[in-house]
């Protein structure tokens, strides 16, 4: 596939992924402005999915938005045509991703859900983790667009790239906490945090959660990054899916309490290493080192 | 430091330790019979104490063992001398690391606590990842010995290391059952969990326990490896040393339950990857693919 790609939702991750695709030499018709020679600016989503050739990406907050872009008044169902696909990079509920998918499959346009994993920095150099889920030709055909913003894996059908994306927030938001309370031990010992950072890191310890929150938490640096109010989200989708299916997740359910206590305290636009935080106050320590 | 090493210990992860000290070049006197040529027999830690030059090595399962061979009848306290360091490696509680050095001390004896992670097979490649505890001078001195069979940083005074390894075991029992969480949900949903490795391992949900345990779960392979039974005595560790701190673990307290429905089901001889299989149990699902 080629020509003009639709692009909705230029927020903090949809604007760079947006520039690569120009970058790359692709031409974009967006909603949004996005200040950029090479995007020409739409009225509605149904005026982005008219305009464009074969593919409308879509890279939203929640599922209620794509909800609202996709099926809502001027919506891209009312734009879209037979052999288009619509490519959901948001994060939203497998179901809502589902259900859409059908939507649009009555009017024989694919849908590929296709969230990411990495933030606004993978997001600029374009190496984001992609979970895709869909019919294996339609993911063909919008791979080599996936390929300008990272690294993409077709999981399985449709609402699998959510299960996966559901899969590694669980994993990041229990290794965040690992991170946190293994090192609240530490302080609380005596032991210079960042020592054993550097004693444990390259055993099987290690992880990416521990290479970029625990410095994070050594200097208190909490500006997203990833915010919690996207995490809380994300957990919710986890324990809604779950629930539905009746699959028990403990860590998770107190993980999301452990995000519940920070966004009380005012932190829900920090960086989701802020689990840091967390573990201070019911510690009553600082891994703080100046 | 050089000459005829102290070596006491001689399980799965002490014995190719002691080889690579063999391989390296260094001579031994072990309490148990090794077959090795450099290894000769002693009759007591007493006697290896005595027949060691610089250095004598400790291996064993758990704080009384190391008690016993230290401080015990016999023991190497009896045996040893002003300007030999005992570095004990073995897996115990901080307090009790800390009282044995106080002991030795008496003797102008030095002991460095240097517990490791990585379990036979990085034992067996020399690539361990050592936490030392203990006086600066005395480390330096016993590093290149420490060199031998992994990487080594020194955390801090004694006990420190213990402290280290305690914060290791809490982040590798969490994020083992991060893993096993978050591919629970996947195969309840009807995704094959090979597929969302796949596509999460290379972003922020990506580890070393990732890389190591979730192919286990997927061919229910969980010969060990590191087993469940040290894993709690390490965690029994944890969440001691936290309540004399009064520092709360929430994930590590309930990880202990984990591994303790695990030892139920007559588990204690698995690896910790069977966290998988205690997931499979909670969650009526099986991870493992044919």
């Amino acid at each position: 596939m080629s020509g003009k790609i639709g692009f909705i939702g230029l927020g903090i991750m949809g604007k760079p992924m947006a520039r690569n695709l120009i970058k790359a030499g692709y031409s974009l018709v967006v909603y949004r402005k996005l200040d950029e020679a090479g995007a020409e600016q739409a009225a509605s989503p149904r005026d982005v999915a008219e305009r464009a050739e074969d593919v409308i990406i879509t890279m939203l907050p929640d599922s209620s938005n794509v909800r609202d872009v996709v099926a809502g008044k001027n919506g891209i169902i009312e734009g879209c045509r037979r052999g288009q696909a619509v490519v959901d990079m948001s994060s939203i509920a497998p179901l809502a991703s589902r259900e859409l998918c059908a939507l649009l499959a009555e009017k024989d346009v694919d849908m590929i859900d296709a969230p990411v994993s990495g933030g606004q920095e993978k997001a600029e150099s374009g190496t984001l983790a992609i979970m895709a889920g869909g019919g294996e030709a339609a993911y063909e055909r919008v791979k080599p667009i996936l390929d300008v913003m990272g690294r993409s894996v077709r999981v399985g059908e449709s609402g699998a790239g959510q299960i996966a994306k559901l899969v590694n927030q669980t994993i990041v938001a229990i290794n965040i906490a690992a991170v946190a309370e293994g090192m609240s031990l530490a302080e609380k010992a005596g032991v210079d945090p960042r020592m054993v950072f550097e004693a444990i890191r390259k055993g099987l310890a290690g992880s990416q959660c521990l290479e970029d929150k625990a410095p994070r938490m050594f200097e208190g640096r909490y500006d997203p990054g990833a915010r919690i109010k996207l995490h809380i989200k994300d957990l919710a989708n986890v324990l809604e899916t779950g629930r539905a299916l009746h699959n028990s997740m403990p860590l998770s359910a107190i993980l999301m309490e452990m995000f519940q206590s920070l966004a009380g305290d005012g932190g829900e636009a920090l960086d989701h290493g802020a689990l840091g935080l967390f573990y201070e106050k019911l510690n009553g320590i600082s891994l703080k080192k100046s």
